[in-house]
């Protein structure tokens, strides 16, 4: 390693040990932080972005002509552009986070014992977050504004292409912080657009650092779930199915199926394989197959669902592993449930499941025998969402079993801890 | 490396992987089992170990010949003893893990959506655990039957010394497994007492494992959480204070204080330190120290402690950082709560803390503020204990953050999912 390279990454584990110390620092005063005080914080932060429009599009502006002038993607540079409203949309959401119930202090059980102690557990805040993140700048106000309703401090680590949007964002989070004289490095930016500060940040920090939230594409998340030093809260893919039972009402399926897979092709809860009761073959196979052909989805079919619709293409046997992302969906007839539940347990990403049937039983057996995070019946795989869960706002969908799991919300980015009132007891 | 060791080593692996394969395959029927099929399970166990107990007690001899062979400690030795009554209470503590309520399936949250979707978090087992252990072989039953009352397959890891009783114990618990018709590999125990073969373990097994839980003193549980590469549930130490306000009922303080640090001296919940508050030094100290002198534990006090009562000897800054789990405890005097605050928020452990005082206002700044798994009010340290807290059983105590904090019992050995129940639903 050159002589510069190392004194370098030097400089830079020294700036993100600080950054941890700072965020540590804050993030006491912060666990005690009341209510109010942080949601004045908050609807400061908001009023800040929108007094602040001019600077953020200057910033932003910045931001996109470098981009350009690099050859970003077409796609990179939409999700890189901030305007008018969107801005707009982040001032609101950040107010709608200062909306929201405020968990830390929350009972969440409570039972008294015999010999009278009472015993209480209670949420509490997790203490210091890290947030990996890309080119969407409004991540930055998100998931700094739902830290901080959790009590947490943050430690935001934005993509290197929206450093400057990411940075005029941020400025305004601290505006609203000092409003309400909360301190100011509950909620920091790494100022750096070196990569070497995300390997620290998923170093832990010395200790520092609680957990880490990837928010971005399979190469980040799939990078932080092998180099991270500290628990993660994510999910790698979206590998969701859509099991039709032969006792499922076919007029809901075609409706469910094209949801799920047409509704929106990009995100995680979209569906990516159509399993059919080999059952029903005759009536329910093609219907289904032809309301996605119809809408403009490609389909790779099994030998016998490519045999039977023209139109289908071949599957292989990647394609049962693939998280499309696109308007192409993977089908497979299935020997009833118990075919569904082992094609399930064998390529399932573990995020979200849904079955169409009108059996009971096979419901049951689909919701106990299926171990993902999500299990939807008769309803779209594309509600699995923090918002549609009525949990208000999200940090991401998690599929690891530890702590959260689904839906990152305010509850999930919290922990707890026993409060026992006791008169004098002592044990014998 | 010389070849052979490569070649052990590699054995080893190869051997601790095929267990992991062996437990992952295993805990997917144990997932689906029922109470009943568990509950048949655990009680055929407890019924062989005691048709089995002169086997037993001849694999513990052998284990204990060997062990005073090597010169093992007093201590080693007795923990590593079992006798006719310690195996009666081993089949005993089966039958009250049989006689818990199963946590699998109990729905933890509910609620509607305005467009009709109903929403469930129900509890999961959590996969595999893996439990490594030092000398108690009791430990092979207590969390063998533990992690299946929570539908969880486990890899247990005792200590090399006490491999010959685990060996025999772990036989009855397959019996059991066996009898009730679920996977033997449920409940394993690793065959060797190689030391890779924590290693391998504290790996993952190619991410097979899902949490590990040490059991036994500070070196293997630091071991533990330096080396683990998946997530643990532990606490390293318990350095556990009391601190008693200018409010508190001094009689009720001293039987406390007593209690807490003499009752047992050597469990994780003993009391290390007692902070009083000095705005009652004159009229409180000298009795609690004199309670604590009287029943022959030695003090160790700050300098104002030391002059104030012949017996106590000079604290050093190391005092406030050590777990003695012995007859010794460290006493300062504090600034009423802020300072009691301020030094447990320094030195504590995170495991368990006690306030003595009649002033709400006090306690409540004594639960808000500080950050432990645990905080008794008016209550003897001592009662951090997962049966103590209704649990019935527990694995151990945790003072991580993440996942299980306090008490780990069989709620805490599970994960959760989300059920979805629609009626046809689609995303607009």
């Amino acid at each position: 390693m050159p002589e510069q390279a190392v004194s370098r990454s030097h400089d830079i584990d020294g700036l993100m040990n600080t950054i941890g110390l700072q965020a540590k620092a804050a993030a006491r005063p912060l666990s005690v932080a009341s209510t109010d005080q942080k949601n004045r914080a908050l609807l400061a932060m908001a009023s800040a972005i929108e007094a602040s429009k001019d600077k953020i599009l200057q910033a932003n502006a910045i931001d996109l002509a470098a981009g350009k002038k690099v050859g970003l993607a077409a796609s990179f540079i939409d999700r890189l552009t901030l305007d008018e409203t969107r801005i707009a949309s982040v001032a609101e959401g950040i107010r709608a986070i200062a909306a929201l119930a405020d968990p830390v202090g929350q009972v969440i059980a409570a039972w008294d014992r015999p010999n009278g102690l009472q015993i209480e557990r209670v949420r509490t805040p997790l203490g210091v977050i890290g947030v990996i993140y890309e080119s969407r700048p409004n991540v930055t106000a998100d998931a700094g504004a739902l830290c901080l309703k959790a009590g947490n401090a943050v430690i935001l680590r934005g993509g290197s292409d929206s450093l400057h949007s990411s940075q005029a964002i941020h400025a305004c989070l601290v505006e609203g912080l000092k409003i309400a004289s909360l301190p100011e490095h509950a909620i920091q930016l790494v100022p750096v657009a070196d990569r070497a500060a995300v390997g620290a940040l998923l170093g832990g920090l010395n200790g520092t650092v609680d957990v880490i939230v990837p928010r971005g594409g399979k190469s980040l998340v799939s990078r932080v779930q092998t180099e991270a030093r500290v628990p993660v809260f994510a999910h790698l893919e979206g590998i969701c199915h859509i099991y039709v039972d032969k006792s499922a009402d076919l007029a809901m399926a075609e409706k469910i199926v094209l949801n799920a897979k047409m509704r929106r092709t990009g995100i995680c809860g979209a569906a990516e394989t159509l399993l059919i009761d080999k059952a029903v073959a005759s009536t329910h196979l093609e219907p289904l197959v032809k309301v996605l052909l119809d809408a403009g989805c490609e389909v790779r079919g099994s030998e016998a669902v490519e045999k039977a619709i023209s139109g289908v293409k071949a599957a292989t046997e990647e394609d049962w592993r693939t998280e499309y992302l696109d308007a192409i969906i993977s089908v497979r007839l299935v020997d009833g449930i118990s075919g569904a539940i082992e094609h399930i347990s064998t390529y399932s990403s573990n995020h979200t499941e849904a079955v169409i049937a009108e059996d009971g039983a096979v419901v049951e057996r689909f919701f106990n025998e299926i171990d993902s995070a999500i299990l939807l019946h008769n309803a779209s795989t594309q509600f699995a969402d923090g918002g549609e869960f009525g949990m208000g706002a999200e940090i991401g969908i998690a599929t690891g079993k530890m702590h959260a799991r689904g839906p990152v919300g305010v509850e999930q980015l919290t922990s707890f801890k026993y409060r026992v009132h006791g008169t004098g007891q002592i044990r014998t």
